[in-house]
């Protein structure tokens, strides 16, 4: 595990150090586009088998590296793993989305769930990331991850995916309180799962809020930003010697990107908005990541080298304290032609040189 | 058609002049959650077969006058009855959403199509506006209304609804001339669709361009924002004696709104940004209109109330320049309780007053 670091592009951009060349990774990079996880996943028999098998998980998690040229490996999982240790009952239906057997529904069910204790409850996912940092040997750094509070808890209480969030809307304005002991649930939950993630070995962690777009500014402040800044007051700060950095990616939290900004060491950006606009606002005071629409995998590759391009001109030229991690504005698609992804990630290590003079 | 109004506040909000309180509308205000509606759909037969009868389209676009305060109405359309004229055969399966039987897949599809005559291949539309300006007879005035070519083009070759929009972003980036010649044929064809409303009897039009927040920013003004503004600049902008005021109404489209608002009358907001800060961005040049979220409709009545003046307030006092129309933020859901919806209209009334002196 203390192997050191070949490859270090990915957390010295987080950390806003000097870096010869753009790093680059991909959300859900380890995935269906591949048609070598296909084939894990089929011996897995399910999806929940292959995230609760550390030595698959382990072996997807290094699938996209032997392919690419890819600065940073993340942990195979699914963020449904709390709630799933919380007693709900995760299952995936064919085609289906997730769904959970024990919705929350009221202040009773969330007194009832307890905060899992992640080296027992998810040893599976610690026991991954020790494998993974094993098989990495020091190759690239690995991400850990979890889901946010509030988007977590849209699940949990939606029972599944949602597209007008009714249940849990109604549960924020009619009973906030009720949500409040949920959220408050789950980020103790969420702190204790990354530690502990980065105890087994998570060199950086990334909070996936994937819903927080769904609210309005008030909404936003009050039940998702404020419990992803508990989490970061409580997250373990240093490992093996060096700071692990902070990642919090809102989909679709531009209009917010001031405050998400506080007490991270980098935000995530979806591909709405302008690299070059957001890093004037904000001003190098924290690492920027993304932010291509992964629509553009559908492209031909010398149409994603060009926005590769564009993009890095849009951030354009780094100073001693900026940071950017390339990485696409959200998940790719599982339809993506593999070829394609070896243009984008060779397109912005060739194209980021000149703006790291 | 030429009786006298006698409720202005809206066309006036969106011309930004004086008005005693705050004008109040709702996106799908004609909808599923009425039971009124419900069982005029039931006696249509289809969803089609409601859009397409003037007698029973008129019938709904007045239900939601008879219950609330309401100061305007809606024409109760499809936003694909132009791609239905154009000939790519629309349907509606049961809890399936849109389907085209002839989607456009490549130029060849793009040259047989043609740009529809709204008096004829759409008349069943122009006779549902000139029922309801009968019907209305001056008590609030009518909304005319299509989707954006970007919006439009989205289910055309999508050939229905999409998550990921591969198809059309495949065309966007490998095949940009293609999507191009359809979008103008789009953009003329909606010209002449939201004209021909106009002559028919609509006050006002809106443009609803639901799927623009799934561009990136230059992608965004190359192949949605373009294609409104050759719009707006081709739309009749005065009919018996006024001016029809265009309302653009781009979902997730905050970070453009600037951009947007070149050619508007009024800009459409959904809930995600705050109305203090947009106002503040354009400085009373344009009139406002939003952008509570439809989720707030699943609160009890006295948390709409409080929600409503907290949206009041952010848009603060009016000045001799400001216009602001109050809406969603996006149409109303179908469970949503009619009598939440009374809560809602009201309240913009009550406490509207306050901040027009």
């Amino acid at each position: 595990m203390s192997a050191e670091l070949k490859n270090d592009r990915f957390l010295r951009a987080l950390l806003r150090q000097p870096v010869d060349t753009t790093p680059v990774w991909m959300m859900r990079q380890a995935g269906r586009y591949l048609p070598e996880y296909r084939a894990t996943r089929a011996k897995a028999g399910s999806f929940m088998a292959l995230c609760t098998n550390p030595e698959l998980a382990c072996e997807v998690t290094i699938q996209p590296l032997a392919r690419y040229d890819l600065d940073a490996a993340i942990l195979f999982s699914d963020i449904l793993t709390i709630p799933d240790a919380m007693g709900l009952g995760l299952s995936f239906a064919q085609g289906e989305g997730p769904q959970f057997a024990r919705p929350i529904t009221c202040k009773a069910d969330v007194d009832k769930i307890g905060v899992p204790d992640p080296e027992t409850e998810l040893k599976y996912v610690m026991d991954a990331v020790r494998s993974i940092r094993r098989e990495l040997n020091g190759r690239v750094p690995l991400i850990g991850f979890s889901g946010s509070p509030w988007t977590l808890a849209t699940y949990m209480v939606e029972g599944g995916s949602s597209k007008t969030f009714s249940k849990i809307k109604a549960m924020m304005y009619n009973e906030p309180a009720t949500l409040h002991a949920l959220l408050d649930k789950l980020a103790q939950s969420v702190t204790s799962y990354l530690n502990a993630q980065i105890a087994a070995g998570a060199q950086a962690v990334q909070i996936f809020d994937t819903w927080g777009g769904a609210l309005s500014t008030p909404a936003f402040r009050e039940f998702s930003l404020r419990y992803m800044q508990q989490i970061s007051a409580g997250l373990t700060k240093e490992a093996e010697g060096r700071r692990v950095p902070l990642i919090v990616f809102t989909k679709g939290g531009g209009q917010w990107i001031e405050e998400i900004a506080v007490g991270a060491d980098c935000v995530g950006l979806d591909w709405t908005v302008e690299l070059g606009d957001i890093r004037a606002r904000l001003g190098d005071t924290v690492a920027l990541q993304g932010n291509m629409d992964p629509g553009l995998l559908y492209a031909q590759p010398e149409i994603i080298d060009a926005e590769v391009a564009r993009i890095l001109a849009s951030f354009g030229q780094h100073t001693a304290n900026s940071g950017h991690v390339f990485n696409l504005g959200h998940g790719i698609h599982p339809e993506i032609n593999p070829e394609h992804v070896k243009a984008y990630v060779d397109a912005v290590h060739k194209h980021g040189y000149q703006y790291h003079a």
